[in-house]
């Protein structure tokens, strides 16, 4: 049988749900749902390992705001999301003023579909030089650190060990990490965010552990922010398959094959504006005195 | 029912076929296939009105080449596919030596999937004012001018008004529209390049006539190359239906919305090999004299 | 002796000065400076054939917008500044609300200190085909259509030859050409706009004829909008040959070389910004309803 | 007075003999030209303390290769430069079979003037994954890893920090720096490749130790590989002062000041077609058994 392939845990809940069947218990999560200035918010706690066996995804708290407002750029939907999700990752961060921050960009600018760390690091207030030598101008400012990791096609080396040289050497407090991410549905696909103070673990803790980058690698918490861009295309097969009866093999052979994605076709310019939103959102929460203004002010 | 959108013949040859059994007639319209030099190619002519009605296409003759053997890197793929190119090319043009030409690429370069236009004419040699004013040294080549048209969301006119102005005043003896398409089956997604004497007639010759780029609007020969970088989700739901009984209605509200495409992941790189494939079978049909390495030296 | 360039009106009449002397007068030439919500603006009336002949540029008005306050990053300068643009260029274009304009791009995008032009192009507000198709929601716009003209290199056909070509078929009321200038001073590089009313004559009206964009050649009025991006080596050469006594010919052997270029080190982010202004005053100009954010929620 | 700036040994030693004059000797500093097929090859060896104080800069092998003859587009320039690059390279490197290799690209890619690093890494054969992985395949090939480390305003941390934090943890043989440089001389910009075995030590070794990326940094060679792509306006100023009697004060005051650089006008292209030799000349120094075309297959 085909695996369908998501990142998001609000999907890994969907997709037990419908193999579990509605009268089955699912027991170590925890789900519930918001709107915050009407941008609807879902958190999905995976609270212990039997959660995390049943979504296949580490113990702890993800969190899902829907940005389908941006998209159709209603009057003041970036300021308002951007503020959804500072308050939102500020509540993941738990930050001190005077701790410091890495954010970490991972993935490939050269490919649209995973261009979305790297281009949300090109709109991140970077201030640790700042504070350092111009104390009387910047002083009041937390420091900040970023960095885009590269992919290890392009670099040879993993984005985790990037990562861990970093840390080792800059010791900030708190790493947040921005990725491209699948979905499952596209109804998803460039209208979400997930923030989750996990990490990253590819492939779902299975394997390869030295390409994990969590608290367990770092030594310090990691947000990490993910943004649904594609649906891998098995995954759409098996959905297919399993909705309408259809051969999922047949499915995969003649019609949604290896290294095919489903994607917006406008996708350029969506990874560019979630890409600006998160990184808002990032600035927002790492410098919550500032306003919409000065973060424009000082990135542009 | 729902439409399959396919801009190659070769396809809408298959789709006829599909609908009308076996043992029907196509009539007005002829078939072959070849190997050229290890690359397939296949020439779909459409003779009558008959077969521009059963296709959907207007009379005229489509080739397609089929260009995989680039995408594996085999060694001198991208040498031997070029002189593929350039010689189905040459046939469709019917070119005299003193004939000048016009390259137009169509499409927009800030979508990943549309940019197949304009990033051939940025590798395509332009020499026109190079024979005029340096005729000592370029006089032996032909004169060749190029224009992106960009699109209509971005200049707010059409790029067959764009065309028409410019072939108005410049008067070319041919033009060479290049454009991305829409395939129906995701093996020939970048992995096809289509090469037509008709020109283009979007929406497949009805309605908007103004929007026609062809030998009729322009007065001159319009040869048509095409690229097919996606499938739209639409097309891929009428298929996956006919084949498997599922409700096509089902598969588009729930997995394969409007707006949404099947693509390659990588179709970034997909995109600039091609043009750049494309643009030397261009150039080595308008300059038969010149070597690759002479293209090479002039573009780069 | 070696000539120095300039795009600039306000410095030919520097230049005419310095080499007339204090006590001799300009004839048909009418300068003055404002001050307007704090840019300095200086306007050079080129009156008669006097005037034309002395700073060797058509008979027209030429409009200096200093823009230095935007490089400081002063809180409202973007705002403001592009009204001070937008208000200039209102009294050049004198339109009635249902003429149409065409803004035109000229500059290679591939050389940073030539794109200006294409990157003013990227944020201009394209209305016609919105204002034509769906005139419930966009009747009330002026219908804006622009283009890129690429340049001759590029292109092989002259900027000039695309635009005439464009605004006989399009038939626009105006035509705004935006493009990169060479100034004479340092000090005036990127802290700079010229407004004229004159179109744009290369090689400062002689010669090749065909190049001029103006209303000679286009039949409606053009306005032109430049920035200075560079100084010529040449022109910095003969500046300092004259103020110093030393060899000019010693200084473009040794020193200021043909083909160098003077300008900021980070021309790139200068050139992004600068265009950003001169579109937004641009859109303002054309849709005086509008506001600093209508525009935004429009372009981006 | 002004200080000239060089990032080139062979000017800072043209600029001792200009102000000790011709009859005083250089002690610790040995040079010589030699031609190389075709390409000059000039080797400037400062060899103990009282060259570095001469000279300002440490101790070590500066190899100066000029490559104009690739700017006049000769038609094997490309492949011969790319091989006597490698050629100079490899005898710095000194290489063992199975020693491993960091290639860290400084410099910010969204200033083309600052852009050599960045551009190099985006060509050079990154293999340490592959070897890792694919053994049977790529075993043969020297393991290398490839990094852009960006610069301090847009990641908040200094590019030694991040080379020797991925030092740490990557642990290669040697370092290669790839640089964009400042020359004195308008003529060696964009036409000179300079390679050096004493790493990078920003401002000649004074101050700040913490930003020298060196073997004393790092515990391992490190070799620099720099282009000059611009002269600083106050160098330019200072020698036009110097050769002319000029006042340096006037000529920075009121024509080459702070911030402006000389460049080629077309510097874009320039940038782009040396870092595409130098990571040619990397690529064949590091994996000596390819030809020119095995790299292309690689890189493109």
């Amino acid at each position: 049988m085909l695996t369908r392939r998501t990142d998001l845990a609000v999907e890994a809940e969907e997709l037990w749900r419908e193999s579990a069947g509605e009268t089955t218990e699912l027991r170590g999560v925890r789900a519930r749902e918001r709107a915050v200035n009407g941008f609807q918010v879902t958190t999905v706690d995976i609270l212990d390992g039997e959660g995390a066996a049943a979504l296949g995804k580490p113990v702890g708290s993800y969190t899902t705001v829907e940005i389908d407002k941006l998209l159709h750029r209603e009057d003041d939907a970036f300021t308002v999301g951007a503020r959804v999700l500072a308050d939102e990752l500020s509540a993941l961060l738990d930050l001190r003023p005077e701790e410091t921050v890495l954010v970490a960009g991972l993935g490939n600018r050269a490919i649209t579909a995973d261009a979305v760390g790297p281009a949300t690091v090109g709109s991140t207030m970077v201030t640790s030089h700042l504070v350092e030598r111009m104390p009387d101008m910047f002083g009041s400012l937390r420091r900040v650190v970023a960095l885009e990791t590269g992919v290890l096609g392009t670099t040879g080396i993993e984005s985790a060990e990037v990562i861990r040289a970093i840390t080792d050497r800059v010791k900030p407090d708190r790493v947040i990490v921005v990725d491209a991410l699948a979905a499952r549905r596209l109804a998803r696909v460039c209208r979400t965010v997930q923030l989750a103070d996990t990490g990253i673990v590819p492939g779902s803790g299975v394997g390869n552990a030295r390409a994990a980058i969590n608290r367990e690698t770092l030594g310090i918490p990691v947000i990490a922010v993910g943004v649904p861009t594609v649906v891998d295309a098995a995954t759409l097969a098996a959905d297919i398959a399993a909705e309408t009866g259809a051969s999922a093999e047949l499915l995969t052979d003649e019609f949604l094959g290896a290294g095919m994605v489903v994607t917006p076709k406008d996708i350029d310019a969506n990874v560019a504006d979630i890409a600006k939103l998160v990184a808002y959102g990032i600035n927002l929460a790492l410098h919550p005195e500032l306003t919409i203004d000065d973060v424009t002010m000082f990135v542009s």
